[in-house]
């Protein structure tokens, strides 16, 4: 063979290998959806037994050393060879990234972290009923300990926090973190409190009684209106909302209905949507292949918290729809103008839940959980003293702190899974998703008029060939690079919150 | 190793192997369910490739030559060791029997198998919806060729026939079916013709209109009644009523409301969760293991007959529950006594389509499908001359001929799917139930009683310690001797439809 036949037979081989993990994925996507959805409980342990054995099954298919036979022909020193056509190349380059992260974390390594995080998932959910953080302290020394040696595997130039981090998103590092939190947080905990200082917004309205039923046809409709095809969706209910790809043409939601709080479900729903319509959004040659998937966490946050929070909580969008929430509950909204429901979607207010925090909050529950975790890592902070250090931050940040664990500490399910440098992406998506806004706007000019013209195709079409078209083909900094020629920052997220809590507050 | 100890380590490793081929089957099922139930139309042709991948997984599995090794060393000269434990030897006879006809089909042969039937399946469809049987006879010709291949893999004493039939119903062969068969044929066109002499019974409520959501409120609380634990299984709807087991814990069903026709959900509900109740049956120690499933499709049609006709179209089941079922109609059936109800129900009318049969006529539509398929198999009859064969039949079993394919040799989709030798099962149900019935009745007393007590309890616990716990441990014929000491006979069953008819129609 020349060497042109054999890279192209290489190509081939891999592509078909990647075909096989990619099915074994979205098969095992369908059995969790099912569990999250709509097995009933007599299903679930010889549904743990499925899922662990396609666990290992996928493990096998993904590590098999042919790939990295293949992999040494197709590349050269790690960088893929010249010859290749882009897309190829760039398909080779993630299979090398996958392949390398995978094969250096020994299978043993990988079995105990699913039998502590298994255990230790169980054991969260006790302590955070009982609130007895005591008892769930043992498994998370044992997870963070994981998570160090994890980091040794992997490897890293600087800082073990790093090889955590790349696994959620690729190349990221404490260094980019520090300068770009340190920012927000300075200027957000500076924000918080002149707001703090206003006269507050009227929120009395969202606790009324909304029928589940009703809640439901509106989210729907919204949904599909942003773009959410149907055809190549479903939406229903689960405990924790989230979106799942069953494959490129399969992208399903959950949202959750809250009778006695509007908000949940109906910007939870677009939350969703956003997700999904990244993984809707796929050029047809990267369907259903090992690169379509969102590049990293913190791009795919961009995309839910941009549809979320941009567009669902604009006063356009509500110029838009108001008049049609009205008609849906016309007891519940009649002595709610329009302004005063924009203002109170928009009540800034700390509080200790993060899944329940406003825009300008958000940030700053994140950043308080990225340097826990990266003190851990280190070994600064010992587990036995989280509680105190979250108390502790949590008043430096917000001025309140939780009265027990429950509403501290524990609130999240994260660190039982085992994800530790999972966080900070939560806030990574708001700076991309603010800076890849002043982008599409030096393109398409403001987007209010387009919002509330209902013209969100004009928007997704942006979106689509801006960024989800490319999938797992561009690293996160390359998308960020090529759209608006900058690197990650801080400042556009701080000057839309100023600007936009400025006007609601007055200040 | 001694022999003991060499014994006990095959049985781990063929469990061990066995416990992978379950679980991969049960991740396929829930891929079906998924397809038949919720997946969005885009989300189709992924599917199919899934369901592709996975049932050569399957077929890969299930056919490695270790199986081979080890069902030597447990057996001799194909009857497992007389060491093994009853539980052992049985689940060693299992595993044989499975191994034994899986390799003797060359893998081409499957795989074009696969391929005839998923183009024939598309023809089919198209085919029935032109009315066009031409179109569909090139592709029947083929799964005819492929079927007669089968059998000769497989290997047959008697009649080629005997080798399909076998695949659905072990042990059953030409030689009983004709005798049970004639003489059921016999007696049900006699029977058909007395009836048809007779007074008819009133039937015009049956199509009122019976909204979706009350009918589902009905089938739910009646499915629970009998007995279908809703925390081990999921009832919805699908196009095509069917039970699936997502394993021994999970096994779901689905039915269909039809607004215009009250029997469709009410009956198919009862039928399918008959079904369900057999696979939720099995003994603990069987669970999730390859014995874990119904025997053969015709003691599976026992018990779901058996719930819906014995059971469900018994005036005892109605004088329960008919004051129940006007309470949700009441303008509906405001002017139906309990009787006419009954009869209405029970209403025995020559038709076109067997799905919408009677339990008289049932059984003659079964019995044309399998003299014509025999007819098939040995060349007697060639395809293009199906639709005579069929109308002429029709004539003589029913006295009615379809006015075109589409009602007439066209209806069903089974050999659409490659399956020649099925039909007969659907009518050995009702040969087995009522003999089954008569066992249990001298065990428990009349029915009737407990039926119009609701004590299906006792109805259930005989038909689980009889049947369902045995699973696949035992043949159809070792549980038909072990529960009655007969062979298969069909004058039970017709003596029940004469008793019941004679009364229905004063004959």
């Amino acid at each position: 063979m020349s060497e042109h036949e054999q890279i192209k037979a290489a190509l081939a081989e891999l592509a078909a290998i990647d075909a096989e993990t990619v099915k074994l994925g979205q098969i095992s996507s369908l059995l969790h959806w099912d569990l999250e959805t709509q097995i009933p409980s007599g299903g679930v342990p010889q549904r743990a037994e499925q899922l662990s054995y396609l666990s290992g099954l996928i493990h096998d298919t993904a590590t098999q050393p042919r790939i990295g036979e293949l992999l040494d022909i197709l590349t050269f020193g790690g960088i893929p060879v010249d010859s290749l056509e882009d897309l190829d190349w760039r398909r080779v380059r993630a299979a090398k990234r996958s392949y390398d992260q995978d094969v250096k974390l020994p299978k043993a390594h990988v079995e105990e972290e699913s039998r502590v995080t298994s255990l230790a998932n169980h054991a969260w959910a006790e302590a955070r009923a009982n609130n007895d953080f005591a008892s769930y302290a043992p498994h998370l020394e044992k997870i963070v300990e994981l998570n160090r040696k994890t980091a040794e595997y992997l490897g890293y130039a600087d800082h073990p926090y790093d090889a955590l981090l790349d696994r959620f998103e690729q190349g990221m590092t404490v260094k980019t973190l520090d300068r770009v939190f340190g920012e927000m947080r300075e200027k957000l905990v500076a924000l918080v409190q002149r707001i703090a200082a206003q006269p507050q917004v009227r929120t009395d309205f969202l606790t009324r009684s909304y029928p589940a039923d009703k809640q439901e046809g509106f989210s729907r409709r919204i949904a599909a209106e942003l773009g959410y095809d149907f055809s190549r969706g479903y939406l229903t209910t689960s405990a924790h909302p989230f979106t799942i790809d069953l494959s490129s043409d399969d992208v399903r939601i959950t949202t959750r209905y809250e009778e006695n709080y509007l908000p949940t479900a109906l910007f939870g729903t677009i939350h969703e949507a956003g997700h999904a319509l990244y993984e809707l959004g796929f050029a047809d040659e990267i369907k259903n292949t090992g690169v379509a998937g969102g590049t990293s966490l913190g791009i795919h946050e961009s995309q839910s918290r941009f549809w979320e929070n941009l567009v669902g909580r604009s006063r356009a969008f509500w110029q838009r729809y108001y008049g049609d929430l009205q008609e849906v509950f016309p007891e519940q909204l009649a002595d709610v103008e329009l302004e005063e429901f924009y203002r109170g979607i928009n009540n800034v207010q700390p509080s200790l839940i993060r899944v329940e925090a406003d825009e300008v909050t958000y940030g700053l529950h994140v950043i308080l959980r990225y340097e826990i975790e990266k003190q851990l890592v280190t070994g600064d902070l010992a587990v036995q003293d989280l509680p105190a250090a979250w108390n502790s931050r949590m008043q430096e940040f917000l001025g309140i702190v939780p009265s027990d664990d429950r509403d501290g500490v524990l609130q999240d399910v994260h660190w039982s899974h085992g994800a530790i440098g999972y966080f900070p992406t939560y806030a990574l998506g708001n700076l991309y998703g603010a800076q890849f806004t002043a982008a599409m706007e030096a393109k398409l000019g403001s987007l209010d008029p387009l919002i509330r013209g209902g013209e969100f195709t004009r928007i997704l079409d942006w979106l689509r060939g801006s960024i989800h078209v490319h999938g797992l083909c561009k690293t996160p900094a390359e998308l960020l690079h090529d759209i608006t020629g900058q690197e990650l920052q801080a400042q556009p997220f701080v000057d839309y919150l100023q600007q936009k809590y400025g006007e609601i507050y007055g200040l």
